[in-house]
C-alpha cells in the first residue's frame, strides 16, 4: 500500500482516481445483441447461451421440481443462516415504508402523494464459480415488501445447464415469480424487449460484470429503468488511534477479494495506525485462498494520512464513497457530517461483511463516486410516487387568477382558458 | 379526434402507440460538442452561443444588476401569482420530508437511513418565444428545501443577449445560486464537465427538446444523474356522464397546445360525452392564439369508448399517462386503482393547469409511459438515502456465525475472516 503524508488539496483529485475502464469496444456488441434479441426472441437467446455459457438448453425457464431438488440440497445450517439474513432485510426494510403525504396547500385544493409499486421488475444475478445469493435476498425481498407483482429472475446457467442451488433456494424463500437461465447481455435484453418465453419488465436490479453493465445502460434507452449504474466495488476507512488494527486490515482485505480492480483506500490521522494496518495486511494476506486476486488490488490501494479529521472529512466526501467503515474516538463528527457515500460502518464491531449479508441493510450500493447522486437499493427502488390532486369550486376560485396570469405570460392561452371556462360557472 | 368503439385488447398496444422519435442521428452532434466542452470549456461554449443563439456575450454569468432589474420589470400582479404559487409548492414538497428510519434488527445490530441533500445541482430551463418560468419552481422550490447547496441555472439567451425577466425573476426568489446565459447541448455538457466559469454538477433537472434530451442521456454515461428521460407531454381524461363537456375540452386543448406531438387520449363509457367533448374541442379550438399547433396534434388524438369502468382502468394503467384526469361518478374506483400515472387530476374543477402552475404538485413528470417506474420530480428527487449501522460485542456474535456461513458458500474468505477475526477477541 503507497502510503501519503499530508497531500494538499491540489494532489487529492489524483489519489482519489478510481480505475477507469474504456466501454466504447464493448457497445457494439451490446447492440448487436440486443436488436437480435429484439427481431428474433428466444432464438437468438438460445444461440448466445450456446455461444457464451458453453449449453444448450430446451428452455430457459427453471422448473419447479428443479426448485424442489435445490431446496433440498442446501445445508439447513446455511438455509438457517439465509432465513436469519433475510428477516433482518425484511425488518429495516419493511420500516422505510412511508406514509401518504396529504396536505391542503390552499383552501379547498387538496393535494396528496402516493407510493405505488413497479409492478413488474428483473433482478439479474451473475453466476460463475461463487453463487452471489446475497444478491437475491437484497433485492427480491424490498421488491415483495414493496408489492411488485411479477418479480423475474435471470441467472447464467453454468455448463450443466443449471443455476446454484442456494440461488434457487434463497429465490423460492423471498418469493421470486419466475426465473431464468440465461446470463449477460442477452438476458438484459430479454427482460427489456420481452420473449415468447421471457416477460418484458420496467426496471432492472443486479450487478454484472461490463458487458451487463453496458446492457443495462442500453436498456434504459429503451424506456427500462434501472437499479444504477455500476463499477468496481470500494471501500473507504477512517481510523484513528481507537480502532484495532487487525480488524481494520481484515476489512480491507475483504474488499480488496472482490477483484483486482477493487478500490481501498485507508484515510488515519494516527501514523502509528497507518503502519499497523500495513503490517496486518501483509500477515493476513498470506492465508487468503483469493490472495492474488486480493495482492493485486492491494498493490493498488493507498494509506492517506491527514493532520485533522475535519480534513478527512472533507476528503471523504469528496471520494463519496461506497462503503465508508468509521472507527474514530469522535464517530459522531463522522455520522454527522458524511454527505456522499452509499452505507456508513460505525465501531470496531461493524465490519462491512456485516452489510454484505446479515444486519439488515441493502449491499446494492452506488460505486465511483455515484453516492454523490444515487441512493443505494432501498424500498422506494421498487416503487414511484404518483402525485394526486383535487380542488373544490371555492379551491379554483382561490388559486384560478393565479394561473390565469401565469399561464398567459407563459404564451399559453389555452391552460389559461381551462380556468377561465370553470372560473365562469362559478360567476353565474 | 377519432373515435374508436369497443377495441379489442388486442389493438390496445397500437391505439395506445406514442408517437417516436429517432435521435440516432442527434447522437453524433451531441457526442461532438460534449467533446468540445470538455476540451475548450469556455471557448467552446461561447462558440455554440454565437452558432445557435446567434449572440456573443462577453460572459455568461448573469450578473446581479441584471437580475436586479429583472425583478423591478416584472409586473406586481404576476409577482404576485407567482408568490402564491411558489408557497403552494413550498407547502406540499415541504410535507414531503421524511423523519430518519431506525432499527434494531438484531438485538446489538443498529441500522438506520438518513437523506442528504445532493450537494450540486444543475436546473435547465428552455428559452424560445415563451419564457417557461414555472418549472423554474417546480425545481428550485423543492432543491432549497432539500438543502442543495448550489442550485445552477442555464437557459439559452436571446438574440439580445438576454434572459426573459420572469426567469430571472422567479430563480432569485426561489434561492438559485448562479445563472449562466447557455442553452441546447453545451449546456448540458458545461454541467457535466464544468468550464472556467460554470461549475460541474453531480444532478441535472429539467425539460428540453430532442438535443437537451440526447445530452441529459449522454451525461449519464459520465456520472452525472438527471432526473428522468423526457418525451412529449401527454394527457389521458377518463370522463363519465358526470363530467362537463365543455370542461373536459379545455383540458385536452390545453394539452395539445404545448406541441403538434402531443398526446391527447380521452376515454370513456358513454357514447354521449364523448360526441359533447368533440363538438366542444371543435368550438374551443377556434379562437386559441396555438390554434395550428393545437389543431395538429388534436387531429392524432384519440377517443376511446369502452363498456366497463374496470376495462377503462386497465387501459389507463397499460397506457401509463404522465397526466391523468378523472371525472367520474365512482372516483374512487380510480383512485385506488391507477397505478401507473405521473400526477392525476381529479372532478370536475381540477384543471390540468392547476398542477402546471400553483396548487403545488411538481409539473415534472414521467411521460412516454415511464410512469411505469419513475416519479415525478419530488423532495426526495434532490437527496439521496443513506444507511448507517453500529453493531455491539453482542451484535457480532447474534449474526457473526450466519455471516460466517454465508461469505464462505459465496467462496468469499477474506469476508468471512473480518467477522472470525471479531468473534476470536470476544471469546477470550
Amino acid at each position: 500500500m503507497e502510503t501519503i503524508i499530508n497531500p494538499s488539496k491540489a494532489q487529492w483529485s489524483e489519489i482519489l482516481q478510481r480505475p477507469t475502464k474504456t466501454i466504447d469496444d464493448i457497445e457494439n456488441t451490446v447492440t448487436q445483441i440486443f436488436d437480435d434479441v429484439k427481431r428474433n426472441g428466444d432464438k437468438a437467446v438460445s444461440k448466445y447461451t450456446s455461444l457464451f455459457d458453453g449449453v444448450d438448453l430446451e428452455s430457459s425457464l427453471v422448473t419447479s421440481s428443479e426448485i424442489q431438488k435445490a431446496v433440498e440440497s442446501v445445508p439447513s445450517e446455511l438455509k438457517q443462516a439465509i432465513q436469519l439474513a433475510k428477516a433482518n432485510i425484511e425488518t429495516f426494510h419493511a420500516a422505510q415504508k412511508t406514509q401518504n403525504v396529504d396536505v391542503e396547500t390552499t383552501k379547498g385544493v387538496r393535494c396528496w402523494q402516493e407510493k405505488r409499486a413497479i409492478q413488474k421488475i428483473g433482478l439479474y444475478i451473475p453466476g460463475g464459480t461463487a453463487p452471489l445469493f446475497s444478491t437475491v435476498l437484497m433485492l427480491a425481498v424490498p421488491a415483495k415488501i414493496a408489492g411488485c407483482t411479477e418479480i423475474i429472475l435471470c441467472s447464467p446457467p453454468n455448463k450443466n445447464g443449471q443455476i446454484a442451488n442456494e440461488i434457487l433456494y434463497a429465490a423460492q424463500l423471498c418469493g421470486v415469480t419466475k426465473i431464468y437461465k440465461v446470463g449477460g447481455i442477452q438476458a438484459i435484453a430479454s427482460l427489456t424487449f420481452g420473449t415468447e418465453t421471457i416477460p418484458q419488465v420496467y426496471k432492472i436490479f443486479g450487478p454484472g460484470n461490463q458487458f451487463v453493465t453496458v446492457a443495462k445502460q442500453l436498456a434504459t434507452k429503451y424506456g427500462v429503468a434501472i437499479d444504477m449504474p455500476a463499477g468496481p466495488s470500494e471501500l473507504l476507512v477512517f481510523a484513528d488511534d481507537s480502532a484495532n488494527a487487525a480488524f481494520v486490515a481484515s476489512d480491507l482485505l475483504s474488499q480488496a477479494e472482490h477483484g483486482t480492480d477493487s478500490q481501498v483506500i485507508l484515510v488515519t490521522t494516527s501514523k502509528a495506525m497507518a503502519s499497523q494496518v500495513e503490517d496486518e495486511v501483509k500477515k493476513q494476506l498470506q492465508v487468503l485462498p483469493r490472495k492474488s486476486v486480493a495482492e493485486q488490488s492491494i498493490s493498488n490501494s493507498k494509506i492517506v494520512y491527514l493532520n485533522s479529521i475535519a480534513e478527512a472529512l472533507e476528503l471523504i466526501n469528496e471520494y463519496a464513497p461506497e462503503h465508508f467503515i468509521v472507527c474514530a474516538k469522535d464517530e459522531a463528527f463522522f455520522i454527522d457530517g458524511i454527505i456522499n457515500a452509499g452505507s456508513v460502518f460505525i465501531g470496531n464491531y461493524t465490519p462491512e461483511s456485516a452489510g454484505d449479508y446479515a444486519s439488515g441493510t441493502n449491499h446494492t450500493l452506488p460505486t465511483n463516486g455515484f453516492s454523490k447522486s444515487y441512493s443505494g437499493v432501498n424500498l422506494d427502488s421498487f416503487t414511484k410516487s404518483i402525485t394526486f390532486q383535487k380542488i373544490s369550486e371555492e379551491g379554483i376560485k382561490n388559486i384560478g387568477q393565479s394561473i390565469e396570469l401565469m399561464a398567459e405570460a407563459e404564451g399559453l392561452q389555452a391552460h389559461k382558458n381551462a380556468v377561465t371556462i370553470r372560473l365562469n360557472t362559478l360567476k353565474l
